[in-house]
């Protein structure tokens, strides 16, 4: 059968034959199949869905594509985290060193900033000396050396993701189930941690708007990862405003910094020692000994130690005065009283690129030292003039006063009273 | 709005605003739009349609993206026709002198053999010396010698066409109705005929398979025609099995000059017939007494008369002698007693670009004699054994105990009576 004619069984709705898939998928490592076949299937897909098997079988041909690391073979509780993407979301640099200084081994292989979201690689890479590419055997031997590993996807790493990841981004087909299932478990289950906590963000900063698309995707990813024997569980949380305070590289590191010395966010806190606890009772242990033994890793300054370890296995230097600082620092204001009805954290994701926190193009510097503080929380009362954002400016040249503008008007302030969405809706199940 | 925007409000189902069917367009032609972008929006257009003025603007930014040559302003009693394709359609070779005998001038734009279909340019470069590419001011010259011209598409006019044409057909989105229509009208509408008689083929030999299709494709060609002030008519007919005889080139215009003699094939002559009334019909002309001299065109030998000043005029011999014969001929016979229950003419085209009257691959030289002869039609009653194709070899070398095989599978003999189907169903308000 030619390429041609499953995209045209898939856009009248067929479910196409396993075969089908592993010709779309090797057809797009291999570069065999033109961009104009793959996007047209992408679009195909994105319109009329995927059954369980399909994208099941999709999955696993991406896995294929490329080398696994079958990471549990050799450390088999090693536990993975992963984020569906918000904005001021510094849980894994507060995950990492949390769990490993409570002896559970942390392997994470994770990204760049994307879109409006910063990425915690190059978050860690603010921190003088980090490194984040390893091999397998480097990444074994961080995790033996202090308990922790988070390293870069390499190249050999899932490669037909790579060439769909980068047409999805230009062909609107980016909000497939999926296509987004597929896409990030042949990433994990490539990496084969045999513990995996999903955090699916839920709001208007996220890539799922609502609960229902929310839970569809928390149960779909939980339901590959299972099958494929690895535990897990997916918690939908809060994204209708920026998890933490701050959005940026160095802000961020600094922030994960004040969670693991016991203070910081409460926000940042609540959700890493959620995750965490989550995590150990994957892996058997009591949720009600596990809740308190990373209550006290964080205020007794042992998972602050561990992160100055793991810092070190990885090359960096955790004196914290070395992470770079803005060189101007510009309050945003408040329009109106009232109070605080909506941020849109998506818009001031964008403005924390473009403050030099991210890439405007492929190729463009990041900026370390720039980013974003919110000071306003959904409901709180609001006095007009007082600070509800402050811009870390840095070294990139912009138009700071149209930015001002922009970030002035990702809050809205109404004049009723409201309460705040919980930060954790729970695992599927709890929002049936 | 970026393009990407505009990919992801199709995919969703929502109305494209003039301005973005204005970039899809323009992105196309100029290349400025990358093919993964451009295949991503046919798909999502194939997938959720179009609105009538979303048509309507996508037919006249591809017609705008080239020349015009407005026939009409020079000519405007000039008559142009267009088949939807199918197979054994010799039907413009008619159709062109036996209007132009009874004093229409005729204006035509004809493509190329196209997948499973003989091309009338094709057919019409069999003969020695026949010229079909001319410019607008050639074009007008013809006419004003002989009454017709039937001439190539130049690459001036509706080049996106050609781009988005290229892609539909490795992209599965060639079945799409608002696509067909644009691709058509944009080039009908460049020629700029005052008058347009459509023949819409219905059948499993055709690209619309069934009448509900086959009416909303001619309900909307004929509405874009109508709208752009053209006089038209649409007639819905019948291609469950090859309309002619003949199927090839030098094959098929020997067929044109039995029928303009007054003999040949009833079918073509019936439909060349009907079409050409309503065309004198469009043009305000009574339609018993247009249904008369048209009969007396065919039988008096003026039509052919005429063929011989239009072969002249676009500087071919019409001497039929001339044209390429085939160099053996293979019967294929029934392979059982009964009644011709169906007739693939899908097969039967591919098979006769497979002898040699087509191109595989777009390089591919086409031999002129080669091609296929059907002497069977649905209903037939069939004796094991009797002939039912005959394959008219000529030089390109294939392996004809296959190609036996392939053509003797096209038809399918029942047990059953069965009575063919209407030839012609009629303008679309005949079916409701």
């Amino acid at each position: 059968m030619s390429f041609t004619e499953s995209i045209a069984r898939k856009r009248d709705g067929l479910e196409l034959a396993e075969s089908e898939i592993a010709s779309f998928v090797r057809g797009a490592s291999s570069a065999e199949l033109p961009v104009e076949q793959l996007a047209a299937m992408l679009m195909a897909i994105c319109i009329r869905g995927m059954t369980e098997r399909e994208s099941a079988d999709l999955t696993r041909e991406m896995l294929n594509s490329g080398d696994q690391w079958n990471l549990a073979e050799d450390i088999p509780e090693a536990v993975d985290k992963h984020s569906t993407g918000g904005v001021g979301d510094t849980v894994s640099l507060i995950f990492a060193p949390l769990m490993a200084s409570v002896g559970v081994p942390v392997a994470m292989m994770a990204g760049r900033g994307l879109g409006h979201s910063q990425g915690t690689l190059d978050k860690l890479e603010s921190i003088p000396g980090f490194k984040v590419s390893w091999d397998r055997k480097g990444m074994l031997s961080l995790i033996d050396s202090c308990g922790a590993a988070i390293v870069a996807q390499t190249e050999e790493i899932a490669p037909a993701d790579r060439v769909l990841y980068a047409l999805r981004d230009v062909t609107g087909t980016v909000p497939s189930l999926p296509l987004i299932v597929a896409s990030i478990m042949s990433k994990k289950l490539a990496l084969g941690a045999g513990t995996l906590i999903l955090d699916v963000k839920c709001g208007r900063g996220a890539f799922r708007k609502n609960i229902e698309d929310a839970k569809s995707l928390a149960l779909a990813l939980r339901s590959v990862a299972r099958r494929s024997g690895v535990r897990c569980q997916a918690l939908i949380t809060e994204m209708d405003q920026p998890l933490g305070p701050f959005l940026g590289n160095a802000v961020e590191v600094r922030e994960a910094l004040e969670v693991l010395s016991g203070r910081g966010s409460l926000r940042l806190r609540d959700l890493s020692l959620r995750l965490a606890e989550e995590s150990l009772v994957l892996a058997g242990r009591d949720r009600g000994e596990s809740a308190e033994t990373l209550h006290n890793a964080l205020n007794s300054g042992k998972a602050l130690k561990k992160w100055e370890e793991i810092v070190r296995a990885h090359g960096g230097d955790p004196d914290p005065d070395l992470l770079p600082k803005p060189e101007e620092i510009i309050e945003v204001r408040a329009a109106a009283d009232g109070f605080l009805r909506s941020i849109d954290g998506e818009s001031l994701g964008w403005s924390t690129v473009e403050i030099g926190a991210g890439r405007r193009r492929q190729d463009e510097p990041i900026d370390d030292a720039a980013g974003l503080e919110v000071c306003a929380r959904l409901g709180d009362s609001i006095v007009r003039g007082q600070t509800v954002a402050r811009i870390l400016v840095g070294r990139r040249k912009v138009d700071l006063e149209a930015l001002k503008l922009k970030v002035e008007k990702a809050f809205e302030i109404g004049k009723e009273e409201m309460s705040p969405p919980p930060l954790v809706y729970g695992p599927p199940e709890d929002l049936d």
